[in-house]
C-alpha cells in the first residue's frame, strides 16, 4: 500500500503515521517529493487494512498495491482448482452444463424436467426450493418439499443437484440435501451466510452481486476460502446498469480477468444476465468463447406456465440446439461439452 | 396492468391469457388496434404478478399501471406515519438527528462519544455491534458485548439506540437491546432478515440498497409492513454509480420523491452517502432543505483512530457546528431541529 | 403509445387529451377501468412524441408500444443490410476484422503497422488523425497530415481505411480520404455531425457512447439513415458501469440484440470495451461467438511507444493467433473470419 | 504520478522507464521493496501523460497524485472566480436565477415567459434556439430565428439571456446574441466545440455531461479555459443510473465537492436532474443548501402546450413560491437570493 501525505501535513504527523505503520507489523518507505510525501509500505505478508491509516491526520488517501484476497488469488493457488461434484469435474476441459427450472414447483414439474435436460445433455440439475423475490406476494418457493422433490429427481436421473439457500440457519437443512449449494446474487454480500457455508462440507456456486465488483466476488468467496470450504465456484449473471432492453448486463470481460486472478472455476448464467430467452444461445456461445467453465441454464417444459422466469427459460427442444451448438464452439476453443 | 400481445398473436393465444387473468381473479377489458390488442386488467384489490402472464405464447410485454406496493404507498394510507421512540418522534415536525461512530469500539469509546453527541444535540445513537465488512480480515464488531455497551451508553445519556442486525436468528437478540434496529443497505433484499424484523416488536431502520431502486426500497418496506411491523423508516444512503470521487452518490431526489409515494419516514445518511467528512455537513444541509425527515450521522472523538469509516466521520466540535447550522436551515423550510 | 390518465382526472381533461390526439394525427380509443381511463393511440404510421401529451392535464404518464426507430428496425427493413467497402462485404457470412493503431503517429508507424496487419489477416485499417482526448494536455492526432498518411498506408497494402471525424466542418475533408468513415463514442449523440455524415457518400461506423442505450444507438442511427445515408455499420464498445478493473464493460447481449432489432451489421471493438490488452483475444471470440459481423482492434508494433492506448494494443504476433483462433470460432458458428 | 512495476520486472526495464522520464521533463525517484520496485514521478509543473509510461514492458500501472486539471483548480487559483454578465454576478453571495423555457417557441411564449419569470425574482432568461434531440423526429428548435426572439425578450425585460450552441461553427452566430453561452450535457465533451468557446469573448455555462465524472467535468472546463476563456461556470444537471423513477439522478454531493476541488461558479439544473416539476422545488432548495451559486429552472406558462419538456417545467406562480422559499434557505446558509 501507498500513503500519500498532504501537501501540508507537518512532521508530527508523518512519524505519527510511521508509527502506526510499524505497530500494524509493516515497515515504512519513504519518498520525499518537492510538493509531498510518499510512503509505500512493506507489508508482512497480508492485506492491511486502509481506513486505518486513511483517516491520520496529514494523510492525503491511500492506494492499494496488492489485491485485497489472497487465498481466492492465482499468485496464492496458481493452479487452477477442480470442483468435483459426483462424476461431475467444474474446472476441467469439458464445459459443465447445468439447467432446470427456476423454481422447483412440483414433483411431476420437476422430474419431467429433469428427465428432458438430462436427456439433451445437462450434467447437473438446477432448481430453486426456497426463492428469494422482490415482492412479498410472489411465489415463494415450496420450502423443504422442493428438497424433497429435488432428491427425487436426482434418484431418477443420477443428476446432481444444485440449490439455493437464503438463510444461515437452512445451510444444515439445504446442504443436507444439495450436491452444491448456491449464494444468489442478492446474498452475495450476505457475511453470516458466507460464514455458514464456509464451515459446510458441500461445494458453493456463487453467483456475483448485481451490485457488486469483480473484487468484492473475489472477497465474498474469501470469506468460504477462509472459513475452510475451498470447493468455491463463481457465477458472473450480469450487473445492473442504467440499459433496460435487458435484465441485466452480462459482463463477458469478468470472465477472462477471472481467469486471471482467481483458480477458481467460472461459470456463467445467461439467463439471468439477458432475461430473455431468445438471447440465451448467443450470449451462451459466447461465454464458452470467452472461457467460461460451465453454464447454468434456465430450462422449463411449460415455460408460458411457469411460477418465475418463463420469459428467460429455454424449452428442452431449444436447450438441445443450443448444447449441440456450444460443442462447437468448445471444440473451436480446445474444450469439450 | 396492460398486457401488449404480438402483432401475429393468433385469436387462440388472447383467449388463453384472457382466461387466466380471468382465473387469476381480474377483468380483461379488449383494445383492438390495427396492428395489435391491447388488454387492459382491472385489479382485484391487490398487484398482479407479471411473470404469469408475460410468458404466455403471443404476449409481447405486459406494463404496470398500479405501483406493486400498497401497504407503503400514501394512497393507502394518505397521513404522515409518526414513528415513536422513546421520547423522540420520527417524521414530525422536528428533524430527529441520530449520531454515533460506525462500530462500537469499546466502552470508553462508545460512553464518551455518547456523551458528545447528546451535548452538542442528537437525540438518538447510532453504533455497530454486528459490522458487515467487505473482507475476512476486516473488525468485524464486538457482538453482543457491542449490544451490552450500548445499553450502557443509553442508561448513561437517555439517548435510544440504533443498531444493526445482520442474520435472522440474531433478531431476537437485538431487539432485546436495541431502540430501533438497522437494516443495513447490503441486506435490504434479505427476504428472511425483512421476515424476521418484520415479525419484531421494534421499529426498524431500513437502508436503501446500494444498487437498489426507490421502488425496490418501498417493496422490502412492504415485505416488513405485510408481516406486521408497521414502525419503518427509510434511510437514503447514496448508490452506487460510475463517479469515484465521493464513496456513493447520495439520490436527493429520492427524499421529495419518497415522501410523495410513501407515508413512512425518510431519513438521510450523509456519511455513507458522501464517504469524505468535509461533504457531511452541505450535504445534511441539502437533505433536511429537501424536506428530510432525520439524518443519520457518524460522529468520532478520534476518527483518525477509528476502526472504520474513520474518513467519514465528523469530531464532536464539527457535529456541534453542523447542528446549529441544520438549526437555520430546518426553520427556512418550516420545521425545527 | 398508450395514455394513462390520472386516477381523478375529469372529463373535461380527457376530451382535451382526445383532441390533442386528433388533432396530430392518431385515433385515441378508451379503456375505461374502474380506478381510471387508459388511452390507447392508433398511430399515423409514424412515432409520436410523448412530450406533448404527457404534460397535459389529468395525465399521469405515456408508454409506448411501438418503437421510437423506423429506418433503423428490422420490421421495416428485414433483410440484412450488407455495406460493401472496396472488396469487404460487412455484415455477409465473412466476420470483417478491421485492425490498426489507435492514433497515426507517423508515416513510418503506419506503414509498418498496415503491412503487419494485412499480412496477419486484417481486411481494413483503422486509425485516428483527429483525435478526442480528454486532456486539452494529450496528443490530439496528426490532423490532415494524418489522413494524407493513411491514404499512403491503403496505396501500400490495398487495405481501405477506417478513420474518425469530430466535427461537422470536417466532414467534407475526411471522406475524401476516408473509405468508412467513424463516429466515436463521445460524438454518437453529436447531432449536429450525424446530420452531416447521413448527407455525405460514405459508409458510417458509429460506436455506441458509453452511457447510451441500445435505443439511443439506434435512434442516432435513425438521424444518419434519415438524412439519406444507409450505409451505416454499428459498434458495441462497452459503456461505462460501476467496475473499474476494465475500461469500460463490454455488453455482449447487445450484439445479438441489436441482431434482432435491426437490419444493419453489428461489430464489436474488444480494445476499447476492455482497455486491457490480455482481455482482447477471448472477448473478441466471445464477440463472434455472440453473433458479431466484425471486429475493430488496437494493433501497434511498438505499444509501449505508443501515444495513446498502448496499454490496450496487440502485437501483430498477438494479433494472428488472434486471428487463428477467431477464424475457428466463426467456422464454429456457421461463418469464416 | 507514482509508477508500480511488476514483481518480475528486470533491471533494464526498470532503467528503460526511468529514461523516459527524464526524457519527458520529470525526475524519477525509486522505492525498491522486497516485492516490486516503485517509482515517485517528480514533475515539472505540468501533469503527465500515463499512458506513455503505462504501456512500457515491466510497469504494472500508473497511480496519478496529483489531478490531471490545472487550471480548473482551487490550488492554482484559490480565489473564487466571479462570472459577471450584464449586472449580474455569478459566484457572489447571491445566488443566480436563471428560468425560462426549454425551448424557444415563438415570439409570444418567449415574450410571456421572459416577463413572467422577470417579474418573479429571476436574473437572467434561458431559452434553447438550437436544441439536441435524441429523434429526428422531435422539434430540432427555431435556429437564428430563435436567437432574434431572445434578443427581443432582452431588449423588452432587460434579463441577460443563455442559450446553448451545439456545433463549432455557429459559435460566432451564437455568441452575437447570448450573453451566456450554454453548453449542454451532451456535448460536454464536443472537444471541437469546447476549443471553438474557449476562443469567444462569451461567458460559458458548462453542463456536466450524463455519463461524465466530476473530474471529467473538470477537464472540460480546462479545455475552455486553456484556449483562454476564463469566465466559465458550471452545472450539476443530474447524471444517469440505474434509478428510472427520475429522469437522472441529480448529485448532489458534487456541489460541495466541486466548490472544494474549483474556484469556477457552480449552479444546478433541477429540471433535467428530476425530470419532474413536483421535485423541482425540494431539489432547488436543496441544492442552495448545499452551496450552489445559482439555479437553472425550466418555466412555462403553458407547459401542457411545450413542444419540449413540458413535464419538468414551472408554472410561473409556481416559480414565484419556489423563490420565495429560496430566499428563506439562503438566508439559513448566510446568503442572498
Amino acid at each position: 500500500m501507498i500513503v500519500i501525505m498532504k501537501t501540508d501535513a507537518t512532521p508530527s504527523q508523518l512519524t505519527n503515521v510511521v508509527a502506526l505503520i510499524e505497530q500494524m507489523g509493516g515497515q515504512a518507505h519513504l519518498s520525499r517529493g518537492e510538493e509531498r510525501t510518499l510512503i509505500g509500505i512493506i507489508g508482512n505478508g497480508r492485506p492491511f487494512d486502509p481506513d486505518r491509516i486513511e483517516q491520520m491526520d496529514g494523510v492525503e488517501k491511500t492506494m492499494p498495491v496488492l489485491r485485497p484476497f489472497k487465498r481466492a488469488s492465482r499468485e496464492f493457488h496458481p493452479q487452477d482448482t477442480l470442483v468435483t461434484v459426483g462424476d461431475v469435474v467444474v474446472g476441467g476441459s469439458q464445459i459443465t452444463l447445468i439447467a432446470g427450472p427456476c423454481a422447483v414447483e412440483s414433483r411431476d414439474q420437476l422430474i419431467e424436467i429433469a428427465s428432458a435436460v438430462k436427456e439433451r445433455g445437462a450434467q447437473m440439475l438446477r432448481g430453486g426450493a426456497f426463492k428469494p423475490r422482490t415482492s412479498p406476494y410472489s411465489f415463494q418457493g415450496l420450502g423443504e418439499e422442493g428438497l424433497r422433490i429435488l432428491a427425487e429427481a436426482r434418484d431418477v436421473t443420477g443428476l446432481p443437484i444444485v440449490t439455493e439457500v437464503i438463510q444461515p440457519e437452512l445451510v444444515p437443512l439445504v446442504t443436507s440435501y444439495a450436491d452444491v449449494v448456491q449464494i444468489g446474487a442478492r446474498n452475495m454480500q450476505n457475511f453470516a451466510l458466507l460464514h455458514a457455508v464456509g464451515q459446510a462440507q458441500c461445494p458453493v456456486l456463487l453467483k456475483r452481486g448485481m451490485m457488486s465488483t469483480v473484487e468484492e466476488l473475489l472477497m465474498a468467496a474469501e470469506y468460504i476460502l477462509s472459513h475452510g470450504n475451498t470447493r468455491v465456484i463463481l457465477c458472473e449473471r450480469g450487473i445492473r446498469t442504467f440499459e433496460t432492453y435487458t435484465r441485466n448486463t452480462l459482463d463477458i470481460s469478468a470472465v477472462p480477468l477471472l481467469k486471471q486472478l482467481t483458480h477458481l472455476p467460472v461459470i456463467v448464467d445467461p439467463s439471468h444476465g439477458t432475461g430473455k430467452w431468445e438471447l440465451v444461445a448467443p450470449v451462451s456461445r459466447a461465454a464458452v468463447a470467452a472461457g467460461a467453465d460451465g453454464l447454468i441454464v434456465e430450462v422449463h417444459t411449460h415455460p408460458d406456465q411457469a411460477l418465475s422466469d418463463g420469459s428467460q427459460s429455454l424449452k428442452p427442444e431449444t436447450f438441445a440446439d443450443l448444447v449441440a451448438s456450444l460443442r462447437k464452439v468448445a471444440v473451436a476453443v480446445g474444450r469439450t461439452a
